[in-house]
């Protein structure tokens, strides 16, 4: 049964920076899956529209069933896949994953935004550039060139927003306990975003949640590491 | 075996606002145990010092043991009560509990305070109000008189922060499923702290957090509901 994940790519179609589809990508892993990773740029909205009657990846194509959204896929692994490694654990890891998943949504995410929001813009494709200015400007209320390119504000931020992953990480080495689960992933997205699109570090050596970013890099034989990356 | 439960108290003794006191009350009652809850107020600090080593509420006399810090009473509540239903439900739901404790903590908790700080100053005993002015407008950094009154800026960003646990309610009845686990008192806490010490409706009706913390006021026979409550 051949799988296809649609993932956002840059100009350098190997640049696959969406923190959404890094989530549906560490799923498959998790389920020892292997899927055709396929570049998708904003232009081809009509492709993913037609596919799934939606038009945002991830999009997960696997035989007769086409999934968008990283945590449908993810319910949808678990639930075709129950004999491979459970991404939940159980209920309540589904409640955490769940909850770990909105909060980086609403909390981690804004911050990184600001920090990396330029940067995405000089990497995406020459067609995507008109797309991607303006529904950015409309979200964020500004023209790109107004958010100031000093980056310790966000991460002063960021680092703040962490407070609650950091005190579980104090205790345990992953989020889902001994092992990564899809709450892992669901933080680990936002580093792979803004990991793959600006070299900055954004943890403090001592920082807890810097050894689990560590180890989530070296998960699947460190292919989170090797991903393609800027200036790596 | 008797328990006792040291909750911070207001002038009248039977205002009990502390959210962190809130989640070791819900947690004994989940474990069916009955505890004398005993008013404190800051003026009580010496003796929580001699009698746990450290000057904060909750603090728990079980037998012959004495545990500081809602979260330990959780551990120690769910380690010497495994008969009895169980806080978490496994391993996976002691993380959704720290993880939310943790968030509730860093995010919700600030815009309550900026929303009831005022109201708290008139409420706790004469004797305590030096210390609470001087301890807030220390942690705040401006004197409780610049507070705005305004409650709208508050609330605001009260409920946007609510973002991820709306999305899990939205789906389940409780963070911890089916039933109220601990996570489910984390998050409660804070209500409580509200609702105890301001007459303010801080959600609207369509939302699903309102709805869960209607079902959360009617755990344990209405014991929440019924707790006094300023201006009820």
């Amino acid at each position: 049964m051949a799988l296809k994940l649609y993932e956002l790519a840059g100009a350098d179609a190997d640049l696959r920076f969406s923190p959404h589809c890094w989530k549906a990508r560490m799923a498959l892993a998790h389920k020892g899956l292997t899927a055709d990773c396929t570049p998708w740029r904003y232009f081809d909205k009509p492709l993913t529209t037609a596919l799934s009657g939606q038009d945002m990846v991830p999009v997960l194509v696997d035989g007769d069933a086409v999934v968008s959204d990283s945590w449908r896929i993810a319910q949808h692994l678990e639930d075709r896949y129950p004999d491979r490694p459970s991404l939940f654990g159980n209920e309540q890891g589904r409640s955490l994953a769940r909850f770990i998943n909105g909060w980086a949504d609403n909390t981690l995410s804004p911050p990184l935004r600001m920090l990396l929001v330029q940067d995405i813009f000089r990497l995406v494709h020459d067609d995507d550039k008109a797309y991607f200015r303006a529904s950015r400007e409309q979200r964020m209320g500004c023209r790109l060139e107004e958010i100031g390119t000093d980056a310790e504000p966000h991460l002063a931020g960021f680092r703040a927003a962490l407070a609650p992953l950091r005190t579980l990480l104090g205790d345990q080495p992953f989020l889902g306990g001994d092992t990564p689960l899809y709450a892992d992933y669901c933080a680990f997205g936002v580093f792979m975003w803004a990991r793959t699109i600006r070299p900055l570090e954004l943890l403090e050596a001592a920082d807890p949640v810097f050894a689990w970013r560590d180890r989530m890099l070296d998960t699947f034989g460190g292919m989170p590491r090797n991903a393609r990356a800027v200036g790596a």
